[in-house]
């Protein structure tokens, strides 16, 4: 039973039926008049397939109801599938063998003329896409888009279930935790001046299903923050949320690998198992970020050594200098550029931080642009020659800092440069990058702050530093990156309340604001908490990834602007002061 | 793979595993000293085995652990599977032919004592409950409830899915639409004085994919309503929401109940196809409600020509009266309760609306005791004992009223005396009910209101009949009710602006409130929208159903209580001023 109006897609009819009866249903796309013929291109969600009306086969009623239709009129068609003429066949669709020979049309609404085209490759204004989104979706890239996310969101699903975890679902309506991103708020009407949260993540509460014996949990759960927002940021977004009790870190990550090997390799991507797993400061020291793509090279190079006695105060100061380093990339290719170009390059660098830009140009005439050059010796550049693999063409680039500036300008400029340089990046990429700081210094605030969370586990044999040196411990974290992205994050937890309050202690707690914050779930701690650990995973950048589009909005059927507006209905909106009075609020 | 700590559940060792050895993770949840030796009982999400520490087999240091072990705690143990000593076996547990001979045992973590016992049959106060849900979720009933529930949102998602349905994520920050119940308000900080409103349902969201050329789409939503709770309700709760285009009524609902049999399929419960659809005239009629639980009778029946010339005024004048009706319930066996029990039935009648009740009580000995039926004749009583099916131990109750406000009595005095003569009611029933009037006339606003919703379709042959008589129009509607309750309700929608704007107007919107608050959808409708047509179920109540609970509670990981307080996170709390600030509010 197809339990619709028609007896096939407009996506699914071949040579093979040729000779059927059939009954279609769809948009009017586009409509040639042609010899006395009509032309039409049905529409729906899987296709499209090429009509034919001729008055010497359908009645005259049909014929001038033909006539009458537009462009994204709905309409219900019947006839025969037959075979196009010789030489007309279309090879780019997969319907293009055949044709239906159109003997009775049903219109079943109008419209008016939409407001842009409905094509792939049309240069609409997004705002305009936006406040016609149910046109937007119309067009065959968007319709593609939203069904990879739900077969995605579907192959995820079925992975966990058959790998026995549980959906739990967690609420909405939450406590406000004002640590970390800003919470939307939501009045409370039965109990005036107190307001619930939308959730960051349903992190705390996925602690206390673990606490309460679920072991497998799975959610994909909207999650909320009001932030101000950038190309891949939305107020709500969608996380595919994971949860293991009972476990180690090797148990939570074998899990999760299985799981989502199972689901990418239903989209057709192949994860070789097990992921690659590079430790934090490796990936920082060779990709200078935390979530390498590492489809192209471009590595970092410690270049210290080679310029410890150097006529070039700036890099033999580094050299000289605990924590400080000489670090240098070869953006090949780059080499060629005219010098304007490059030196532009610092403006770009200092985004990332640098307060200038050393660099060599090797020009392809065997010559050098470079406003540095001349303080190196013949051996340091030799020396810089073979560590960096020099070649014509090559344009080297140096950050002088502290080791974590200097691999974050670096790697910055990394990534720069590949898009520049449109560095083929061929299939996708995925690894881990594990055993993340457990803190980083907060140079804002003057104090310590959690790399992950306030709840991720550190390395059992360095807790004894949390007085000492708390920046040099370790913990049990694990970043899932996919092409570059931070596709997903996880941690084991922490499961003892003492270790709980202390951390908290650490990152600047009183033990007033802890209790307040977070008592329940050090309550919920002193009560048996098993060993725990989870992840969660983005699903709207994934999907941006797997669709190959360059926003999340493009996978999204309805996302919000900058400013958090929806442009269809046009929320947010005043509302009455009757609805405010309820809540007991007023208006600044 | 386990990916855990064990390497069995402590629900699945059988005689088959004599001899092995294992490991198993768990709480402690009953431990017995005998004869020295310690027996445990460890309990996890799957089930519970019993560990056996003997002084002989495992060596001292894991004794005295085990000796140090109090209950929820979690615990690893190592040991090898033997069969229980004669006549040892525990029937009544999956795991009772075997136990575990401990070698090994890793305390993983202490509790302290919780404040209720974990135990199924406990009679715990809710609030206790709720407040450490976290070990509430332990007892064994609450984790089945949670699996069921995973387990049968599942199988509906498999079943969507199979049937080439979108799983499409809708927006939960979106417009306030002031009608129907109360929002819950989210303020924008970026548009201050601006707010979104928490989805109550998908509705207008699920049209305009249906007009983006989504076709079939499903979403197990979120949704929220700001209303006064009662048993079944609560703030937030979830439906799992669909919507189809180009599809007919019995299109949708065939697709409907082709997917609910399946996902109850695979929960043991099954569903006899084409379920019994009864128009909603009729199931008020009969059974007082659009409701109805048909697994017992006690119909409704009318007995007005009984009365045509009775002397008892109030049921002659009734029967003599266009639109009033005499209509009557037999409530087998109630005939036996003391006169003193049967007159407090007027208390409950008047719940439903009635002025009073009368009624004849058939005695067991013959005689009947009755207000009433003093003024009726032989023939009278007769035909009524006739029409009624009278027995002793038979109790007859009337109401005279129209025909709408009869049903209603009867309907809900139907269900109360279901419930106080304790009738049996064997396995599921389901049906759907059909047909609802478009509008029903609110009293208290002295207009139209929508019965289902201003978005569904009248019957095309009665539109004519919006400006003359709109309370005869019949609908595009179907609701189904499972075991007497309303578990999903769905209709046809408006695909065209004109009759959009009609229908909105006879509900008392002016144009400009109509098209402030849906200008969006009827601009939508204009591009060319499909017939359509959806659902939604209503997931918390059916999974209450299916776990045979009598709360939707004892289905939801963490409920609020009914001042729609979180008693576990202390949520709704006060947020900080300036918290308040950045949204531009202040408290009144």
């Amino acid at each position: 039973m197809s339990y619709s109006m028609h007896t096939h897609t407009c996506g699914e009819l071949r040579e093979s039926n040729i000779g059927e009866e059939v009954t279609l249903t769809g948009w009017v796309w586009h409509r040639r008049d042609h010899g006395g013929l009509i032309f039409v291109d049905l529409r729906d969600r899987a296709g499209v397939t090429q009509l034919e009306f001729d008055p010497e086969v359908c009645d005259e009623a049909t014929f001038h109801e033909a006539e009458t239709i537009r462009s994204e009129w709905p309409i219900m068609v019947s006839g025969t599938v037959r075979e196009r003429p010789e030489g007309q066949n279309n090879d780019k669709l997969a319907t293009g063998a055949i044709e239906v020979y159109v003997t009775k049309i049903v219109v079943l609404n109008t419209s008016k003329t939409p407001p842009f085209q409905i094509e792939d490759h049309v240069d609409t204004a997004e705002d305009v896409r936006l406040r016609y989104r149910y046109l937007d979706l119309r067009r065959p890239k968007m319709t593609s888009n939203l069904k990879l996310r739900s077969d995605f969101t579907f192959a995820l699903r079925e992975a966990f279930h058959g790998s026995d975890f549980m959906e739990v679902e967690t609420p909405s309506l939450f406590k406000s935790t004002p640590e970390g991103a800003r919470d939307f708020l939501v009045p409370s009407r039965m109990q005036p001046g107190h307001f619930y949260a939308l959730p960051q993540s349903p992190q705390l509460l996925k602690e206390l299903l673990m606490v309460g014996g679920v072991e497998r949990y799975y959610q994909v759960a909207k999650c909320f923050r009001d932030e101000d927002l950038r190309k891949d940021r939305q107020p709500e977004f969608t996380q595919v949320d994971v949860e293991m009790s009972f476990v180690t870190q090797d148990d939570v990550m074998g899990a999760l690998e299985h799981v989502l090997a199972e689901a990418f390799g239903k989209m057709g991507v192949k994860l070789e198992l097990p992921l690659r797993r590079i430790e934090y400061w490796d990936a920082m020291d060779t990709y200078g970020t935390d979530k390498p793509d590492t489809r192209y090279g471009m590595e970092l190079h410690d270049v210290t050594p080679i310029f410890s006695a150097s006529k070039f105060k700036l890099f033999a100061t580094a050299a000289a200098t605990e924590g400080q380093f000489v670090k240098a990339i070869n953006a090949k290719g780059a080499g060629k550029w005219p010098r304007a170009r490059i030196d532009r390059l610092a403006d770009v660098a200092a985004e990332f931080g640098a307060k200038g830009l050393a660099y060599i140009a090797f020009r392809e005439d065997g010559s050098v642009t470079s406003p540095i050059v001349k303080f190196f010796s013949d051996e340091e550049m030799a020396a810089l020659r073979a560590e960096m693999d020099v070649e014509p063409g090559d344009l080297v680039m140096f950050a002088v800092e502290s080791r974590l500036h200097a691999d974050e300008i670096l790697g910055g400029m990394r990534n720069h440069m590949a898009n520049e340089l449109e560095l083929p990046r061929e299939g996708h990429d995925f690894l881990w990058v594990v055993n993340f700081p457990l803190f980083h210094w907060d140079e804002d605030r003057k104090c310590l702050d959690s790399e992950h969370q306030p709840f991720t586990q550190p390395n059992e044999d360095q807790i004894d530093l949390l007085d000492t040196d708390p920046l040099a411990i370790g913990s049990h974290t694990y970043d899932f990156v996919m092409d570059g992205y931070e596709a997903g994050g996880g941690g084991m937890r922490i499961h003892n309340a003492k270790l709980q309050e202390k951390v908290l202690e650490k990152l600047g707690f009183t033990p007033e604001r802890a209790q307040a914050q977070f008592g329940f779930l050090m309550n919920a701690l002193e009560f048996g908490a098993p060993p725990m650990g989870g992840f969660a995973l983005g699903l709207d950048r994934v999907c941006m990834l797997l669709a190959g589009a360059d926003n999340i909005r493009e996978v999204m059927a309805f996302p919000k602007t900058a400013s958090g507006s929806d442009l269809m209905s046009a929320a947010p909106s005043e509302v009455t002061g009757a609805q405010l009075k309820e809540v007991s609020l007023r208006l600044l």
